[in-house]
């Protein structure tokens, strides 16, 4: 094991109803807010209603900022960061799932960097202060409402970027099941998808004696995979949804990372995808996920072993290795199908034409600096460009 | 599932030679402490120095308090809070065991407490205010590095009581398992015994849909029992330290027990044990928890019959469910018995004098005002004499 850090200072309040707490939460931290959310789905929801009024009763003031695409976009961070000095905004509420909690985040920092937000995703800068944000989650996904990091889509420059800060971890996050239940299913099983890679890219490692995060990421990744189908089934399935909620805030809240290598090969192969094509986050990783499985397993077959047996229950053994892992990718594959997720890079309208580019970009190479991606095989841009052809069908 | 707040904000540091750097972690917070620790090993050990060096290294004050016994007394307690109060004491830093943080924790309590601090444990008062309690962890057992709770013998009335306050949460705490490695035999088995009771006091529920809590105290349980052998086997063995050491912080930081209902019907019984014969908690918990575990278990079936498959890895089926937690409970009797663990209350030094007073102190009856102890089975004072009884020999 490896020494390290685990500081998760976000308070998360979970279960029925608990969006109408969130004013009387806020009230010691903040006099007035950024009400910041999506497209306005959470004003057909209700949702909007609910909070703004437990935000009135509050005494909370509060400007307001919709809008937010998925694949969060650098143009609405920055009007953000403009409304947040102009109004002099306390803390940021984010209502809505990753993208817009991302966004949130990006803003906070923005509103005390004094240069333009980009340079820091852009030069990956270390930065000290961000204004506290709080969420309400509406999409289990991103793991966002714990974790101390954010995505940004600069549009004009095709570049889709994370940063990572220990200021970036929410102040509080109010997770309620109920608000999962008018989710579409493509968004259900994207969000599955994500979770769970969050949980692939913590758990594939080289480091050795790592049990204890071994079993929480076996943990997770089973109770993710009991309770999916169910959604998928029946969207309304409070019980289900909240083994999915917890599940996800866990699986990126860096608990089950601590003291091993982490990955992240997968993220940043689809973050390129997802910055050309604007595919979901979670579509383009069940696209990627198996293909880099076969492409690495090589690499450490006991740790894939362990897989098959423990997360994907292959009854197989150390003797026929490689078969057991095999049937394990396959049984994947087949579990992401099942929730409707797509298996090709052409189903996601993506094609040959800019495998090259992204998979240089992957690796920095079209940046004139290339590094391994990844850790469990770091990657060369010519291991990404093989993932990305044999994704591609 | 049921609502949950989980707020976890101890920063964990954790790993090789972290110690050294505990000054220049509490620098930012504190420029004078208190230094509170048990017996002298710290000085025996060189951990003393290290950490008053490191402590100077960084300019901070410090004054001392040592002393501290297993099941940590009240009298030394009050002689901290009036040295705080005298000193103008900004921080307490434990260097030790459970016995060390729980005795700095009803310090930290009592120097904003206006009345005596015995009376926040037996009247069980929400407390607001402590001082910042940090921690360097030389035992892992108690969990209470990252905990909410202390517990408190008042050593003229007999009585061990805990209790539970937000602001008793450490700050941080280092655990370094290089630290771990000269304790005796009987103390390592003490220590698992204890976070495996904390996790058996999350898990067995009557709460229905815990997928994810199920998972975390299952996974927690196997990685304690796969490593806790290896050092009784050798404790020099710094990877299985390691799982011992991050398995214990979580099997009482709350994680495991949010959204299920807890149990601590042996914590319970164990405190009166441990009140009147000055018992080692651990030994304590090994020996009720079988017992406890048999009297139980026809309440839920079907909860033991998964502890059985899971954590006990016994072949047997729901058809033979209770030939199958028999067998599991039989394994966890002969885990203790191979950590070196005792199986019965005489082997503490424990006869039939005072079972009816402890268990009559267990529920409350006898203070007149009976309650059912525990969740899964809430127990009457009956109920626990026929398990001490049952314990006995």
């Amino acid at each position: 094991m490896l020494n390290f850090d685990l500081h998760l200072p976000t308070k998360l309040v979970f279960g029925k109803g608990t969006q109408r707490q969130i004013g009387a939460l806020l009230a010691p931290h903040a006099k007035k807010i950024l009400l910041h959310y999506g497209g306005g789905s959470i004003k057909k929801s209700g949702l909007y209603e609910e909070v703004t009024a437990s935000l009135c009763a509050a005494g909370i003031q509060f400007a307001e900022l919709g809008g937010v695409a998925p694949n969060p976009r650098l143009t609405l961070v920055r009007e953000g960061i403009a409304l947040c000095k102009k109004e002099n905004i306390e803390l940021i509420l984010a209502v809505g799932g990753g993208s817009t909690i991302d966004s949130a985040k990006a803003i906070a920092m923005g509103v005390f960097y004094e240069g333009d937000i980009w340079e820091v995703f852009e030069e990956d800068l270390r930065v000290e202060k961000a204004l506290p944000v709080a969420t309400v989650l509406t999409i289990p996904a991103a793991g966002s409402e714990m974790s101390n990091s954010c995505v940004i889509t600069n549009e004009a420059k095709q570049l889709k970027y994370g940063n990572t800060n220990h200021c970036l971890r929410p102040l509080l996050s109010i997770v309620n099941p109920e608000l999962f239940m008018t989710l579409p299913k493509n968004q259900i099983a994207n969000g599955i998808s994500d979770m769970m890679s969050h949980l692939f890219e913590r758990y594939f490692t080289n480091t050795l004696h790592t049990d204890v995060t071994d079993e929480l990421c076996e943990g997770l990744l089973r109770a993710i995979m009991k309770n999916a189908p169910k959604l998928i089934e029946n969207p309304q399935n409070y019980d289900a949804w909240c083994e999915i909620g917890f599940a996800g805030s866990l699986a990126h809240n860096h608990l089950c990372g601590r003291g091993r290598e982490e990955d992240w090969g997968c993220h940043g192969m689809e973050h390129e995808l997802s910055a050309i094509y604007d595919v979901a986050h979670g579509a383009g990783l069940a696209v990627l996920t198996p293909n880099w499985m076969e492409y690495v397993y090589h690499v450490n077959v006991p740790m894939f072993l362990q897989f098959a047996q423990r997360v994907m229950a292959v009854n197989g053994g150390a003797r026929d290795a490689e078969e057991t892992v095999g049937e394990a990718i396959k049984r994947l594959r087949a579990f992401y199908k099942s929730l409707g997720l797509p298996a090709t890079l052409r189903e996601l309208g993506i094609g040959e034409e800019h495998l090259t580019e992204m998979a240089q970009k992957t690796t920095g190479y079209a940046f004139g600096e290339e590094y391994g991606r990844g850790h469990f095989l770091p990657m060369k841009w010519q291991d990404v460009l093989h993932i990305f052809k044999k994704a591609l069908n």
